[in-house]
C-alpha cells in the first residue's frame, strides 16, 4: 500500500463514525460526496442486528454517535446498542420507522429531510389523480392489448373530467400544500383534513375524514402515519367516498385500512386507487394485479435524480450541523 | 301502429335532415336529445359511399342539407354528391378529414367543436408529461410484473423532476394555453412555437420548430394539422431535442414524421413519447409495444362522460344556428 493511501485511511478512520442502515445506494453517495468529513460504515441489508455487526467488525458502538437510517425499524431495541447516539437522520419525509418516544429519552436528535421531496411527491400525486379519472395507464395497457388486432374498431370508455372535481386532502403539510397548487390550476375544488385548521387556507376544512370523503370525488393522503392517522382511511370512509370516489395514496400505507381497500375496490365499492405505498411493503396484496382501476407504483413518488441528490445535500448538511454543534437544518426532534 | 306514433314519425319527416357518418354514438347521443328539432339519418360505419347510401335508402340527396362528420374524410367527391349542402359539423376541434377549400368553393359552412375539449385534452397532455418523466406507467408494468416475486427487493430507477423542465408547446391555441397554464403551476419553463408570435403571451416564441427543440427538454404538440404543420416534427427536430428529451402528441399524429419518431424512439435518440394520436389511425406502429419509455392512448386524450355531453350540445346548437339562419356557435368557415 503507498503511503499516502495508508495516511488517507488514517485520516478517515479519525473523521466522525456514521453508520448507514442498509441503504446501499445513499452509502456510496454520502461517500462520494462528504467522505472528506466523515467516515461511512454500511451496516449490510440482512438479518444482521447493529450489535452483532459491530462486533463482528470490532467497532466500538460507543464510538458511534451518529445513524443514516432509510425504512429500517429504528427501536428501543436497535438504540440500547447504540449508548453514544446523538443524532438519527432518515432520508425521507416519514418518521414512523422511528421509534420517537424514546429517541426523546435518550436525548437523541431526529432530522428528516424537510420538504426536499415536496414538490416531487406532488406531481406525482397529481399525475396519478389525473390517470385514474382519465384511465390513462389502462389506456396504455389496452393499447398494448390490441398489438394483435390493430385493424379492429377501437373502443374504449369515456373517463371523467377534472376540472370542477372536489378533491379532499388529507393532510395539508407541505406536500399537500403543493398538491393543492396544482389542483387549483386544474380547476378543481379542494377542501382538507388535518390536526388543526390553518388559519391562512382558503380551503374548507373538514375535522371528520368521514365527513370529508362524503363531500368529495377525490381523497388525495399525504399525511403522516402515526397513532392518530394509522387506518385512518378506513372502510366508514371508503363507502362515504362512494362507488365513483378515487383514493391517491402518496403518504404511508398503513394510514389505509389495506384489507378494507382490496375489498372496496374488488366489489366496485370505490372507483379506483393509485397507490405509491402499501401496508407491508415490499408486499403488495395480490388482488390489486388484477384490476384495471389501480395505478400501482413501487414507492416512488419522491424517487427523481434532482432529489436523490437533494437528499445527500440535506443529510450531509444535518450531519455537520450536528457534529459542529449547531442546529440541525431539518430537525424532527 | 297506433295513430299518435304514426303522426310523430310523419312530423320527424318533416324536420330538417341532418347526416351523420359512421358515428353510431354521436348519432344515439343526438337523437336522445334532438330528435324534436331534427331529423337525423344514419350512414353506418361501412364501405358504402354516401350516394350508394341514399340510393339504397331513397333519400334525396338535395334534401340533405347538413352533415355531421366525425373523423370520416369528406373529400369533394362526397361533397359533389351532395348538391344542397349548407352546413358540415364536426365533433372534434381538428377540421383535417375535411376538404375545406372544397367547402369554401361550394359555400358550405364549417364549425367544429370549439373549446370543448381544450382542458380534458390539456389535462391529459400534462398528465402524460409528469407519467414520462417520473415512469407512472413504467413503475405500474414493473409493479405488476413482480406479481411472482414480491418479496424481492424493489428496485426502479429514479425518474425525473418536472420543475424547472423546460417545455415547449407546438401550437399555443386553445388547448395549448390550458396546457401553459398547468405547466406554470408546476413549474416548468415554457417556450412556443406557432404560426405567428401571440402579443399578449409571456413565453419566449420561436418561429423555428428545431430551434423551439434545442431549447427544450419536452415537446408537447397541440396544434392542428395541415400543410403546414404535417411532419413539423422531423428526424432533425427529433435529434435536436436529444435523447433525453420527451414528446407528447395530443395535436394528429400525421404532425410528427411517425416512421422517423420509431426509430428514434428505438435508438434511444430521443427519451420518450406520448402519443394519444398515430399517423394511420387506428393501426399503430408495432415497435412501440415493446418500449418502457412510451405512453400509447387510444385517441381519448378528449374523452369524458362531460365532454360527451357537451359535444352533443354545441352540435345541436350549430344545427340550430344553421336552420334558423344565425350566424355558427364555432364557425371555422
Amino acid at each position: 500500500m503507498a503511503p499516502d493511501q495508508n495516511h488517507l485511511i488514517q485520516q478517515s478512520q479519525d473523521l466522525p463514525r456514521v453508520l448507514v442502515l442498509h441503504e446501499q445506494t445513499i452509502f456510496d453517495d454520502l461517500r462520494r460526496f462528504h467522505s472528506h468529513k466523515f467516515h461511512f460504515i454500511l451496516l449490510p441489508s440482512t438479518d444482521t442486528t447493529v450489535d452483532q455487526f459491530l462486533n463482528a467488525h470490532n467497532y466500538d458502538s460507543s464510538s458511534i454517535c451518529a445513524v443514516v437510517c432509510s425504512y429500517v425499524r429504528v427501536t428501543a431495541d436497535v438504540l440500547r446498542h447504540l449508548p453514544s447516539l446523538g443524532l438519527l437522520v432518515t432520508p425521507s419525509a416519514g418518521t414512523n420507522h422511528i421509534d420517537l418516544p424514546e429517541c426523546c429519552r435518550r436525548g437523541i436528535k431526529v432530522a428528516n429531510i424537510g420538504t426536499v421531496f415536496s414538490e416531487d411527491v406532488a406531481d406525482f400525486a397529481v399525475c396519478m389523480l389525473i390517470d385514474l379519472m382519465r384511465k390513462i395507464s389502462a389506456g396504455d395497457r389496452f393499447m398494448r392489448g390490441r398489438r394483435n388486432s390493430l385493424a379492429a374498431p377501437c373502443h374504449f370508455p369515456p373517463g371523467s373530467k377534472v376540472r370542477g372535481k372536489r378533491v379532499g386532502i388529507v393532510g395539508l403539510g407541505s406536500i399537500g400544500t403543493e398538491i393543492s397548487r396544482r389542483l387549483e390550476a386544474l380547476g378543481c375544488i379542494i377542501s382538507y383534513n388535518s390536526r388543526t385548521k390553518k388559519s391562512k387556507v382558503p380551503y374548507t376544512y373538514y375535522p371528520n375524514v368521514v365527513d370529508l370523503a362524503t363531500s368529495c370525488d377525490v381523497l388525495i393522503i399525504s399525511c403522516s402515519l402515526n397513532d392518530q392517522t394509522r387506518h385512518i382511511i378506513s372502510r366508514e370512509v371508503m363507502l362515504a367516498l362512494g362507488k365513483e370516489g378515487v383514493i391517491v395514496n402518496v403518504g404511508r400505507g398503513a394510514v389505509i385500512d389495506e384489507k378494507e381497500l382490496v375489498k372496496c375496490l374488488v366489489k366496485g365499492e370505490i372507483g379506483g386507487a393509485g397507490l405509491d405505498v402499501f401496508e407491508d411493503e415490499p408486499n403488495v396484496p395480490k388482488e390489486l394485479f388484477d384490476l384495471d382501476n389501480v395505478v400501482l407504483s413501487p414507492h416512488s413518488s419522491a424517487l427523481t435524480s434532482e432529489s436523490v441528490r437533494g437528499v445527500i445535500e440535506v443529510l450531509g448538511q444535518n450531519l455537520e450541523a450536528f457534529f459542529s454543534n449547531k442546529p440541525l437544518i431539518t430537525p424532527v426532534l
